[in-house]
């Protein structure tokens, strides 16, 4: 089809896809193929091996969601780490929060981060924050490394559990995230579509309780460029209730979101009767 | 593209298909073009003038929406209409409610009804439950000319706002389900997709206020074979508060959901703070 990039999600036998305006860019780095558009309604959209990672129309809902709920579920959340999450929109809705200290960011590729500053520079704008720290290298071998107790919260902002982020979905990642973890440390990440993923999503939440973390909890949130258009994100604590939050916090942030509210947060929370099956 | 039936949203320059296995009608009736395939993973689909209406995976969710919170937000709804509904889906929930005396549904298609007895059987199963009246004529005008003060919830389930529909959302359809309603009476209406039709659901809630109704709130859901995967409905009240519902009778509900319950109730009436502008 000429002038539409589409995404087909075969599992699911479905199709979504965008109308371009062109071609802006297209590179095999050492890790995958990254290909960028111009759309002509979701402005630009970032390909990873013919996946949509993001667009700027609608990464708004993604990056508030995997940074906001589990920052304000955290009770004091000062230094954070994001594995992943080149294209920087995750990194910068963390460093939001005043009360961050330290926010590192460890993307594999490099290349992501570098097209992200060319085609969504609106979302790297905090890339040279004092607290931000931008590494480049493998997130697993970094949170090895880790000493222990000196992080508070976790975000796992990756591509699908296939290929570079196959690693980030299991056991051996999840007990060095609990390692690396202070008492009351939370990790978030990423879990694919309710609608199309549950088998995955429970086995997440599986491997993160068998690693060590008392409770998992599944937020949901909709994301039109993904599969299903509807998205989810996991929490896993250390201890403590993943129900609760700095809902007085949440409400008088001093920041403004366009998708995340105290009220949004609350919501995002029930999982609907299909899923607790 | 051979296999494969598509749906292109050309205001927002998106595409949304499924992969089919076979074609199975295609027919011009009196007021509209109805196809239905059989798809690979998603079971029956049938679209009317090209835009998808509901496929057998996902319609639980718009079903389920567009029936429960309404129906426990009535503090006892007896008399229920549904203006459209030709698949019998929206029916089949509201007559899932003990309380329900009469449910009438107004189709101006009868041939949407009779290709869902054939295509989607499930969903036409209360289609001949006592209290059920199929009724095959204009619900514009149905409603025109119906005795003041009878009902107690109309459901409008119908396509987009163009073609046979478009007289569903404006001034003078509102009008008539005012009268109609009794005085704890609500109306509930499909109301498009909440990232790519604000300013409808803007324009539609306020014809609605202006039409009479003291109060308007729009509930949002997942229904990922509609435009964005993203939808919503709006109910508009004579009296009351919307955003209050008999949680208790949602909760210990008799009939099984696969997405609705009191949560999911609770948490669809959040709207994010790019909706509040």
């Amino acid at each position: 089809m000429k002038d539409w990039v589409t995404e087909i999600y075969a599992p699911m036998g479905n199709i979504w896809g965008l109308q371009t305006k062109e071609k802006l860019h297209s590179e095999k780095t050492d890790f995958q193929m990254i290909e960028m558009y111009d759309t002509t309604h979701f402005g630009k959209v970032m390909l990873i091996d013919g996946c949509m990672q993001l667009t700027t129309y609608d990464n708004f809902l993604y990056h508030e969601m995997m940074t906001h709920p589990v920052l304000f579920t955290h009770p004091n959340p000062q230094d954070v780490v994001v594995i992943g999450g080149g294209d920087c929109g995750t990194l910068q809705q963390v460093l939001l929060h005043p009360a961050i200290k330290t926010a590192k960011q460890i993307e594999i590729d490099q290349r992501v981060t570098d097209l992200a500053k060319i085609y969504f520079p609106e979302l790297c704008t905090s890339n040279n924050d004092p607290r931000a720290e931008l590494i480049f290298g493998d997130g697993i071998a970094w949170m090895q490394n880790q000493p222990e107790s000196t992080l508070d919260v976790i975000i796992v902002d990756s591509t699908d559990p296939v290929g570079p982020a196959e690693g980030l979905f299991n056991h051996a990642f999840y007990k060095s995230c609990l390692k690396a973890l202070r008492p009351d440390g939370l990790l978030v990440q990423q879990s694919e579509s309710p609608l199309f993923h549950l088998e995955l999503m429970r086995s997440m939440r599986q491997a993160m309780e068998e690693a060590g973390f008392k409770q998992t909890h599944t937020l949901l949130f909709p994301q039109p460029c993904y599969p299903s258009g509807w998205w989810s994100c996991t929490i896993a604590g250390k201890q403590g209730n993943l129900t609760q939050f700095r809902e007085k916090d949440a409400e008088k942030r001093a920041f403004d979101t366009r998708y995340y509210s105290a009220d949004i947060h609350r919501s995002a929370l029930a999982n609907p009767p299909f899923m607790k099956k």
